[in-house]
């Protein structure tokens, strides 16, 4: 059994990744931290969570994660992950952060937009953690960036397309529609029912950022800099990101060809026939990705639609995923339950 | 591995059979039917069950599910299911009835509520399929009943102190709010995207059919006819029953004890501590059932609160509970995910 | 035109007011309030409310209401209003406090129920603003309290039977289902969207603090000591309070009779015809209260429902039409507008 | 008082003409029509218009809406519409179309989207009702054909900008997110509440109905011919569009100064300053629309947001306010009610 730790386990990623490593055949979970539930057994927190028997939550600061555990999971926000993460790999375990602290690779790009970090030398070896594009790398690794979850949506529709120079890298606009657990757990006005029901809002227009994140990986398989387009949206839903994506394929481009190239022996990706594009609600409390899109004559464009749920293929299934990978056991280990619906 | 059909496989309950038991360690699924969707391989009826393989609707009619199967479960409207499952039963395989048409035994009583019964016969062998009730009938049942969502709410409640004979037999109150995917997939203005979000309504005021059902279950435990006021509401939510039972328990009633010496070891039903009530939210996807209750000395009266995910535990995990215990395998296999959340 | 200021308006029930009295054809705003949103201009803080033209926020401390107004509306939390409001009243002005400050008559009981009180003089004078029952008193008020939301679901529905006294006095239970703007509009986790989105609840079973003010008006009209059961639900919609009404009828009640006579020529109360019910969709955005019932013979009880939008006629409109019935003017004046649907 | 008749008064559409013109201070309604609620008092198809006393819905054929009434609005589907409009016309009454019979002006882009015409005369006729583009010709129209939802959230958005020639006319992409309330309120499984709630999909990519009504405004304006990508989604929610538009301006491209020169005297478009957009929140229940807007110096692009209620700036407020202007009263009489909020 592996023994793992989950740091910041009562935010949605981290009560996620608990519903999933609680049923993981290969797991046992030896710690989880809280700051707010310190003390406090996980159901109670969540009394959903009906046979967690004697697991309790520590503060982050007593739990001494990397003693108590092979792989620990850091679902804490930007910045606190960073210190955590660096005490779990200096002390020769392995570290899956579900924060943004290890993703860019670039310390440039990363201090402006999200300020200093506090370790270089570990932002140069962590391993992005999209499976469908750097498999071996994180199998060997010890530090995987778990991605963000507008980045999973748009990197998995885009890639195929730009590695084949399908398309024109310099018109490519995504906008991208979220449920509202992606917000995260923390009291604001803002993410109160009342403010986000029956409504709908694009944030953060041509700033929000995982912009960089995703250029930084479309960059890296189209083999040069590509610059998007991003609008992200907040939606009247608990989970699930629809990117809704403009591209303008080159004269006689191989859209499904690329596609089936690229996924036929995925486990977490599927392509649906030409015209007929994925809602949200066909991945809810999945790990699967569902990918569809239409040419259109008329324009000359093709619209690419993809649906994720945020907090599994989007954070804490696809952090599972790694984990299987970095510990040598089957990939889809724990991960394949099907959807809700509705 | 037990072969099972699935008829009526492309409404809410038969959509939910099929997720559980595409993924049930135990079984092999050989015929799903849907009138509407005849011929369709079932990943197009829904894109999210992602790896349906060569699975394909069939019409009833031409799917002749008793040769097919060991075990039936029969997701179709009250009155169409009665002579399917009477051709399973029958033919000598097993049905899991998951309509009300086997669920009264009084013939009566089914007759006033449901309209005529072709198979009083086969009504009087049925086995009501609430495991926390009648395990052992069910175990060497040829046709279970599968109980309604209000019933396994409210049953589950109240069961225990009728039982002990704890409360006022004549004061018994539930008033239930529902999710809307109880009210099934046909197309109506009434269960209209528009017609339900943004609003709650009570409907059936003193002549919902589950009552009967309620009634027939307590008046069993209680040794003595037992009436109710029982109120359905309609909820902007997808799934989630919570009943909210308003009882006057005798002096010194032990209501935790009863609790305690009822669910102990049942493997589905967790009872909270006093003061602590669940969320519909807490069972989302899963086959718990969650109870608790309050004492309010100034009234005199207890308000008992459960809470099911009417798919699941309230339908079509519960079915697959039955099937379990009727083939003998573990009860819990194929239904111990936990609740989303959110 | 009646110089009016609002104190809190950048609540819920604060917007609530501004959207009425912006439109409300007798009516200057001369001052609004707001910590938060001290300096900025009322279109600033909500967007759709076009034509606020310079009106300003300012701090509660700076605004000297009782100045610049004839009428102040507090919309400010519990505790902090007494103050305010004393204010005003001390300086001869009128004031409408939507908070619960002033509506507990009995001193002993606001104290247990919301702590001590800076002013119980005025306590004593404060009307209870209920149109329906203290009209005339409201007419000649300086300060009237204005009902809480729940409150003035139950009461409207049972004032009528009990001051008749065709009713059980010890068997009501008042079983409500609220839409979530009535938990205020302060940052909080517990009220975040996903907390709430797709789960139904029920809370402070057995001691919320809108209990003792039901049973103060139902005590008055029935000219008795009236006790309770009430279990307030949280539903996942922005607006609109139901309440499920359970009584016990006296044999030949005229329940029919006794709402015609208390209601026929009310303006803002309708009662359907028996065996018909209101839902919350039936009010959304309107000051319209509606009443349905159904008897049950089975169990001789009989079941009412009343429908109001909690932000309406549960707060910020019966303000308004509390304060034209103060000044004088139409009680309906600036409030007839119709429900939205959908 | 101005005689109208509402034709097809049950739908959604329907009954939002009803919720504002039985408040409407210069209008009288002297008939309505539903085939499904024939002979119905209108106060009981809904409860919640509360004072419509002996208004009685009458079917189509019997309710010779051109004798009754001097004006008439159809509410009706597409096709059915046609007819009625045409006997209105041809005995001299006035019309307002809210279904798409008369938009195009072009009778073989007409009969290509949406099949045959009756009565290309008329269609030659009809007024484009978009006061902010067409308010001259719409004050002396006997036929004004009311834009659909879609249409007035786009043009509003870019006609400005076209007509300076601010941005490149090869380069628009309009992403927009619709509530269910659009598709109308027939039975279907499609728009079930358990469809839709939870989940967002795009749908009618590169073949929506709307998208020559939008290139047929925005090719008039720009003089010369527009061609868009245009992709509609249902969202989770009842009201609202918002339009997510993306540009590529060119060099030096006065925005601001556009929409100001456009907009400063609409009375029911308000710009907001750059930067800052709408949310569909902000004109819940209102006539108006709102416009935001942002530049990406990254990319060169700019994204344009507008919102509005598609019930009422998109479909009854507009037909009201287009009756408005050919009845030679204020254009803003019955429609500056501001928006619910929450």
């Amino acid at each position: 059994m592996i023994q793992v730790a989950v740091a910041g386990a009562s935010g949605y990623t981290g009560l996620e990744l608990l519903r999933i490593l609680l049923r993981h055949p290969e797991v046992t979970i030896t710690a989880v931290t809280s700051e707010q539930h310190d003390g406090k057994p996980v159901n109670e927190v969540f009394p959903g969570f009906v046979d967690t028997g004697s697991l309790v939550c520590r503060s982050l600061k007593s739990a001494d994660l990397a003693k108590r555990a092979d792989v620990v999971f850091t679902a804490l926000p930007h910045g606190t992950a960073m210190q955590t993460v660096a005490e779990v790999v200096d002390a020769g375990k392995r570290a899956i952060d579900i924060s943004a602290d290890y993703r860019l690779h670039d310390l440039a790009t990363h201090e402006k937009t999200y300020g200093t970090h506090a370790r270089p030398d570990l932002l140069a070896k962590a391993v992005y953690g999209l499976p469908e594009l750097h498999r071996e790398a994180i199998r060997g690794a010890k530090l995987v960036a778990n991605p963000g979850c507008y980045p999973t949506g748009a990197i998995l529709a885009l890639a195929p397309l730009l590695r084949e120079g399908l398309i024109d890298p310099g018109a490519i606009i995504v906008d991208a529609k979220s449920g509202v657990s992606g917000a995260g757990r923390s009291a604001s006005v803002e993410m109160l029912f009342s403010e986000i029901h029956g409504s709908i809002k694009a944030y953060k227009i041509a700033e929000h950022r995982h912009t960089p994140e995703i250029e930084q990986e479309l960059s890296e398989v189209a083999g040069r800099p590509i610059v998007i387009s991003f609008t992200p949206h907040l939606v009247p839903m608990d989970r699930g990101i629809l990117s809704t994506i403009y591209v303008t394929p080159k004269q006689g481009a191989d859209i499904a060809g690329a596609y089936a190239a690229a996924y036929k022996d995925e486990p977490f990706v599927r392509v649906l026939p030409h015209g007929q594009v994925p809602s949200t609600g066909h991945v809810l409390g999945s790990n699967y990705a569902l990918i569809g899109w239409r040419s259109d004559p008329r324009t000359g464009r093709a619209v690419i639609v993809s649906a994720i749920d945020n907090l599994v293929k989007g954070a804490s299934g696809q952090a599972v995923e790694n984990m299987n990978l970095m510990c040598g056991i089957p990939e889809t280990t724990g991960l394949t339950q099907l959807p809700l619906f509705p």
